[in-house]
């Protein structure tokens, strides 16, 4: 017995449900869990099921790639770990979070190494026998620490995701492009509001009553890619900046593993800069 | 062009999603929206499907009814107002919260009456032009009072549900078999904690640092029917037990008009004293 | 026996408690809750007491105005129902929630007069016994309209707070001055996200997953007061922008309440637009 | 320059505030922040406040002593790392949280050891270089099993709390008392509901809507101490009761962390089962 995820968006048409759901029955395939959406307005359809059942994966995304129409993207997946690489740079908080979640067995995911531009952290995932990588930016211009990056990413086979665990350098569209889709970021603000630098000193100044954090793809724009999760909590006039800063680490741990794992899932469709989250 | 709500429960098997979406698919229904649950536990199937089409209601019926199992319980329901009688006693806020919705549109609901063992609320009531009836238990054992309601119910007909907008009164079990699944009461109380009276008193002396609300179905036992929607608010050491009464109020409203809203909107399957919501 | 509301801003220095303290005790005056607050950025001191005894009001201000420093702003306040004006549109929901909670005797407060732009409101306000006042804004410019207005407060004395729930116009400077942190707004977004119009499809379009809603005294630019409270809600990939604006009716209303709450028990010190609360 | 954290309960009295400050006044101490509290029911104040001064610690607590009713507990406490003990079994979320928060410096304190009655959890704690001491219960009974643990604790000098970081046995009556209100525990549930043996399966089987965790101190009866922090999350149909297993871990290690920064900080007081927290 096997266990897929059958991810398929489509433009919406009728008939759609109707036809995978027979080549599931017809299949003999058992509906673990099934969930659709249509976006009525941009008239697009979304479906992610999970089916067991005696069947090669490449006979049933075929069988499915037959009754669908064109237009449709389609995905067939077989659970596993997935890679992951992480970037950090000081902080220790949201990496720490998902250190202990890798090591509790929480996560389906190799962690293939930990890159810094800095060597705070060495100690920590060193403990935890991942391969830390310091690539400095000192005395290099963007594209030449970019490019070390890349160089080094380059190395290890079949990344699925790089996980931006409160690393603190823009990164350039060229960098962006190679991981469209794949890398996810922990924004220390509840977007949109406070993009930009330190936003827990923007929103301390404006006096807030809460505060939040927001993980997303990053896209051409670091503030601006498709939203994955947000959390908030309440905040009041006795907190400074850096008690917010503080609070805020709580927050940003919470969401940004949380999104990491809905993507480890195969839970997230990116489209139109949103996400469809099942 | 008409629209329907389509929900289905039935022992789980392969095949319920393909037969069902055939149908739809054959008689040229759109789906609007659609979602299905499996309780892997007790192998039980759930769905709830809106869909918009040239066919009538009964056809549609018989259609489903034909390819679904015997032990199916299928409903197809065009979506218009419910009959709601409210019950309370003397506080104004959950009552109050439901009456402006209803005035603003926002519920799919004519209220037929509102029923109380008190007069307290006849003012209130008679302001947007819904019959007030006084119902006093004074003078009455149970099972008489009880009778009194149940009489003046009568006369209404095809009440779909009855809103216990905090009505004060243990109701029996007889008067709770007759409108199974079709009470809603507001547990003034995040269940199961603090069951029984006063939980406000019960929740400040435990020093408890949040407290909640409860909405849920009537069953023979008053605390302990399926749960339909929850909600809870932090308090403090600073919060004597009326000020989280006063606080809790605001919470019970809340809770109480959302299930509602879930309710009237065909959106709440019950089974083993739980419910499925969709 | 008097019991008084005490506030106190000033420069920070040392003995602020000991002396308003010490006029506490040697006037034989019950502490029934003390707050207090230095924001040590800004070196500003916040105290609220509320305390009991045997002293006339205007005695207490002068025993605390003698050993304050002169930069000190002293209030001392019996409580008292404080007069409100609501301003709204066309929308229920904020109304409605006050309206009630008025009629149950929840607020310190005497609402003279519901003022709207148009008339579809009277029918509800008409039902509470209080005057409904539709100053139309057809054929007007914003000044003429504005200056109808203030002609009308006028006739009322001593309004202590105008609440714009969900009055839907932009107020001018000259307006907003004669009332400076007496006017309460709702805006329906969580501020500083989604600034100005339709902020429920800005916040569809950029694909959040919370949204909420922010009360805050009105200044000269209409979104960027001093926040007073603010709320969430979490929404999912299947709210479109007419749902999220449903649901966040429900935080708004919930928020505006709260905030009003808070400035009729004089909870509310402003400054740096900001706020603290006690 | 010396900062102290003053902490005093006693029976409520007129000049209780005015007393403390004076004596902070004359002594020239700045007072960093300042709470109080008065539960007017049990007649019983609090107070914290921190200040900063030239003072010697006993000198001030003797002055402080001088002027407070005999009645009076008085605590006045140089900040320094506190010495805790963690006690664990197999589970790494909670005990995770800890160590990682520990090891970014964010808590005021040194974890003298890590104790289990199993060893699945040496190798994480090990790698934190912390002392990981297994004291197995098997063969033992619970007497003989406390008795190891608490001549192991007695080697300690000077514990000021234990963390029972999802220590899955029951302790005596005997254990506790030598450590009362020293002993943090994190409860598995939202208490008081589904006090005992595998709440999340007793959840699941009400079928609730929201569960949370709570974290309180230990009394004679495991799950009936003074409640310090409480946090919640929804669940709905879907969740069986590992989900919720698994979910619920997110808020018990959030919770139970944010109640030993609170005792870190001096900031909770313990009276009639309850807590006053500043």
């Amino acid at each position: 017995m096997s266990q897929y995820r059958v991810l398929i968006d489509a433009n919406d048409e009728k008939g759609l449900v109707h036809k995978v759901s027979t080549v599931f029955y017809q299949n003999n395939l058992n509906i673990l869990s099934n969930s659709e959406f249509v976006d009525r307005e941009n008239n697009k359809f979304f479906m992610r099921s999970v089916v067991e059942g005696d069947i090669a994966l490449d006979k049933l995304y075929q069988l499915i790639n037959e009754v669908m129409p064109q237009n449709a993207n389609i995905e067939v997946i077989a659970p596993k770990n997935k890679n992951i690489v992480i970037m950090a740079t000081k902080e220790m908080h949201a990496l720490g979070d998902i250190l202990i979640r890798h090591e509790a067995g929480e996560l389906e995911a190799n962690i293939l190494a930990v890159i810094s531009n800095y060597s705070d952290l060495e100690s920590l995932v060193g403990k935890f026998n991942i391969p830390f990588i310091a690539i400095s930016h000192v005395g290099l211009d963007r594209d030449e620490h970019e490019n070390k990056i890349l160089e080094c990413m380059a190395e290890f086979n079949d990344i699925d995701y790089i996980v931006l665990a409160k690393y603190m350098r823009i990164l350039t569209p060229k960098f962006i492009e190679v991981y469209e889709n794949r890398l996810i970021n922990i924004h220390h603000s509840f977007l949109p509001a406070f993009i930009g630098a330190n936003p827990y000193k923007q929103a301390y100044e404006r006096g807030v009553k809460i505060i939040g954090a927001t993980s997303h793809f990053v896209n051409n724009n670091l503030d601006e890619g498709p939203i994955i999760a947000q959390e908030v909590i309440h905040v009041d006039h006795a907190y400074g900046w850096r008690d917010m800063q503080r609070s805020g680490k709580d927050v940003e741990k919470v969401v940004l593993s949380r999104a990491l794992k809905l993507a480890l899932e195969d839970r997230i469709f990116v489209y139109a800069n949103k996400t469809v989250i099942f």
